[in-house]
């Protein structure tokens, strides 16, 4: 019996795609939120930052390991537990899942992640349109590419048939950029797989919305 | 017998992770430069955007496989070909790799390439000095960070006395921060730790100043 720990943020992308992860394993876990806002952030505070120096959710605990990075949480979960594999375990497909997923979550996501946007203000003078526009370039830049890809990648899912990791990844970065107000009509294919994903229990139960610590 | 084609740039972080990781593994490439300035950035192309879409170095072809992003590619070489394993196979320590990895891959060397900085200047009018402390500010953010965790990891080298990905990808972030200026010195394993592998054969071979297309 699994007793797994997520330490993470409602609005976290990155701890998004780990509950996403959770729920389509069907594993149970304890949530522990970590406001990164609050209190100049909670995961600034010494009872976070002993378990992840890096001061990013989220964490996972799970008995004795304490694993950071949700690409590398959700190949530990694929790896250790039952359930559909996330990542195809060989063939040319496993590389092209890795690929797509790291053109969202390393291409795209770390340049619009909340400290970034806090630097830009404090330290560039950045206006709130500028950031705007900084969030809306990124995403659609990288969306723009994704949406190419997926042509020949796409069936029901981002690829193929069968949810992936990339499926993962893109539900919480189309959460982003619809709350940015990125034009979504630009990326059919997108639009199209996220339509399908939404519904899908394990990513409603993941949603932001849905979570214990969600204070819109 | 491999018949591997690497495009990429001879400054490129991601580029020289995949160098370094095929000079581990003994692996002969043929190397394609794509740069990244001259006519407005050759990954503009047609020739290189119909490979991949995201116009970043580097990618990898493997005959029939053509794939984008270091980590991934890292990972196709490390499972599909002989040499020494850059991530360990099972236990607490594959995950630990992983993550260690990821703090550099994701967390630091997106936000400063190469087309965010040229956003800076263009969109948010950031000035030389700005651009600089932008640099340094998340190079030495995700180093502080790194620095604590390799306190218990390391050993001769970041996890343990045997070579891993984080080293792979730790020896082009240094590499990158010395030619921004970073001081070092607050990063005293990291120091070590890189000052052993920086006369390693693979590491040399690898380094952007050996590269045919180096025109600094």
């Amino acid at each position: 019996m699994a007793n797994l720990t997520l330490y993470g943020y409602w609005r976290s992308s990155a701890a998004y795609r780990v509950r996403i992860a959770l729920n389509l394993k069907q594993l149970d876990y304890t949530s522990v939120p970590v406001h990164l806002v609050k209190d100049g952030g909670q995961q600034h505070a010494t009872s976070y930052s002993s378990m992840n120096a890096s001061e990013l959710v989220p964490v996972l605990v799970d008995g004795e390991l304490q694993l950071n990075q949700s690409l590398s949480i959700i190949d530990y979960l694929d790896e250790n537990y039952a359930g559909p594999l996330l990542t195809p375990e060989s063939g040319d497909r496993r590389y092209l899942v890795k690929s797509l997923a790291q053109d969202i979550a390393i291409d795209v996501h770390p340049i619009n992640n909340l400290r970034v946007m806090q630097y830009l203000s404090k330290e560039v003078n950045a206006d709130d349109n500028q950031k705007l526009n900084w969030t809306r370039h990124w995403i659609e830049l990288g969306f723009h590419a994704l949406e190419k890809k997926l042509a020949s990648a796409s069936g029901t899912y981002c690829v193929g048939d069968e949810i992936s990791l990339v499926d993962v990844c893109l539900v919480p970065q189309v959460y982003n950029a619809e709350r940015f107000g990125v034009d979504m009509s630009a990326f059919p294919i997108i639009q199209r797989v996220v339509e399908v994903l939404r519904v899908h229990p394990a990513f409603v139960k993941a949603a932001p919305e849905n979570q214990p610590d969600a204070d819109y």
